[in-house]
């Protein structure tokens, strides 16, 4: 059994946790939080190197720049990690930085899975390397984006608010057709978003004020639906996100492939728990034949994340 | 320079050329095969052992069993080989063969890859690995089934014919919705075929004939339609296939996610070229790094496959 330990306990902890109790591969050994929860299973973060012989991996569950970019580097000395880092301009630096320190400790690093950064990153590798000439186009959606949301509730006037990014259909049928388009996110995306607003509030101005919220709106076709927080709350309290990898292009005679790459997913945290959990099942494995330092998708081979044997893969997946 | 052998000058031989013509790190030692076919590039497949020290990769282009089978076991001793090899009952056995003569003779193949097996296996892998509680499906088409248009050729009475291999989308539909669905091949697709009869045979009894092959037809729902040989030469005689791989699966708390991997090509040939160079690449390096013996595609690290650096992936691709 993989002895793991989550660090964080918001949504991508808590997915982490019901996943691991369904593994038959893997345990939990123990949930870490700032705070001391006085339950079974929960220990301070402060006393975690106290239990570094019991743990083979720690899934670090918290945000990237306030949460990750501090403790990994701290945790690596001690533990194998896996991360959902996703702050795309400092995943070079992160990177650098603990592979150093994960080979001063002989320990590995998986950093940057999840789906995106992760599974999409990997599809995005295969699908450029096969397919030379032609176009990678990602789309998102249509899912909650939780920054997004949290920019609205930021605005004096409104209680609560969850927000949609939705992708252009007619983007996607065009790459698909081989299309060779140059656009921006902002371009193939649209944003929709429901709020609450306080009493006293007038509406309209209200609906300026997200539509112009920088970079998270300005450059976006946003629509705006003031609803109430019962319907919020009916409707809207989910984490469903998704999204699809596309290339296309033409071979030597000029005939297309397209190679699409989709996720639904229902809750987002859910899947990026299930990623970071094969994650770990292949890094604790790296580190039993001592492949020490940081790694990201792109160095893990398929077979690593699996808990079948290779006769078995060879049988049943090729 | 990745320099490349050809062994075998059929529809996948002659895509390979093409696509290594336009590549910028590989380029073409030449093409072996039975008949000395006296032009540039063209040398018989007996002499190929004088030409070891030239050629880092070769693509074995054969049919599985009657070419690949034979002619692997014998070109591992002096070179690197990549195959499609897709007869899914000998792989096993085919892997192990070839694994050993490699690590003896200090070379590496990959064997079966292209897109099924191939990409498809990997996405199987990484999809299961992922999603544990699910289940998997895998649809071909629509595309052309080389085999199925020759058995319908073989029958007497038929000048020609081309068989179009189809997924039923209600079957697609049902899956991507998380039904645990258990279906055979058979039951998910229908077959199509476009035939030419010859002057004098009955058209209902050739109907009959081609419906009733075993194993090929019998089983399926199928459609047959006869036309001209100038319609067929029009309409039916390019290659174009593909298909898609679907995971769906409930996670702990009872949230779907759904994994599909789509491939829509023009070209069948095309297409699998384009998969087993990439792969020829990862094999040079393996081979470089002494990783001696067989492996297929879930032994192979993404980033083998891409021309770019590493610090150019963690920039572009995560």
């Amino acid at each position: 059994m993989i002895r793991i330990g989550i660090v964080g306990y918001g949504n991508l902890g808590k997915s982490c946790e019901s996943l691991i109790k369904r593994s038959d591969d893997m345990e939990l050994f123990g949930i870490f939080t700032r705070r001391d929860l006085k339950e079974d299973k929960f220990y301070l973060l402060d006393d975690i190197n106290d239990y570094k012989d019991d743990i083979d991996v720690l899934i670090l569950c918290g945000s990237s720049d306030k949460d990750i970019l501090i403790q990994a580097p701290k945790l690596i000395e001690n533990f194998n990690t896996v991360d959902s880092f996703d702050t795309h301009k400092k995943i070079y630096d992160y990177y650098k930085e603990m592979d150093k320190l994960a080979k001063d400790n002989k320990k590995t690093a998986l950093i940057s899975t999840g789906w995106d950064p992760g599974l999409f990153s990997l599809i995005r590798t295969y699908a450029e390397s096969v397919l030379e000439d032609g176009n990678t186009y990602t789309f998102w959606g249509k899912g909650i984006s939780q920054g997004h949301s949290a920019a609205v509730r930021s605005i004096d006037g409104i209680a609560d608010a969850s927000q949609y990014t939705i992708p252009k259909e007619d983007y996607i049928e065009k790459v698909k057709n081989g299309e060779n388009l140059e656009f921006k996110a902002e371009d193939a995306h649209v944003r929709e978003v429901f709020a609450v607003a306080k009493e006293g509030y007038d509406l309209k101005e209200l609906e300026k004020e997200i539509k112009s919220i920088p970079n998270y709106f300005d450059k976006y076709e946003t629509s705006v639906h003031f609803i109430s927080q019962d319907e919020l709350n009916r409707n809207h309290k989910g984490m469903p996100h998704g999204g699809r990898v596309i290339r296309s292009g033409k071979s030597a005679n000029n005939n297309l492939s397209t190679i699409e790459f989709r996720l639904d997913l229902d809750s987002n945290p859910d899947f990026t728990a299930a990623v970071d959990l094969a994650y770990a099942r292949a890094i604790y494995r790296f580190n039993k034949e001592e492949k020490y330092g940081a790694y990201t998708v792109l160095d893990i081979a398929p077979k690593y994340l699996s808990k079948k044997d290779y006769d078995k893969l060879l049988k049943e997946n090729i």
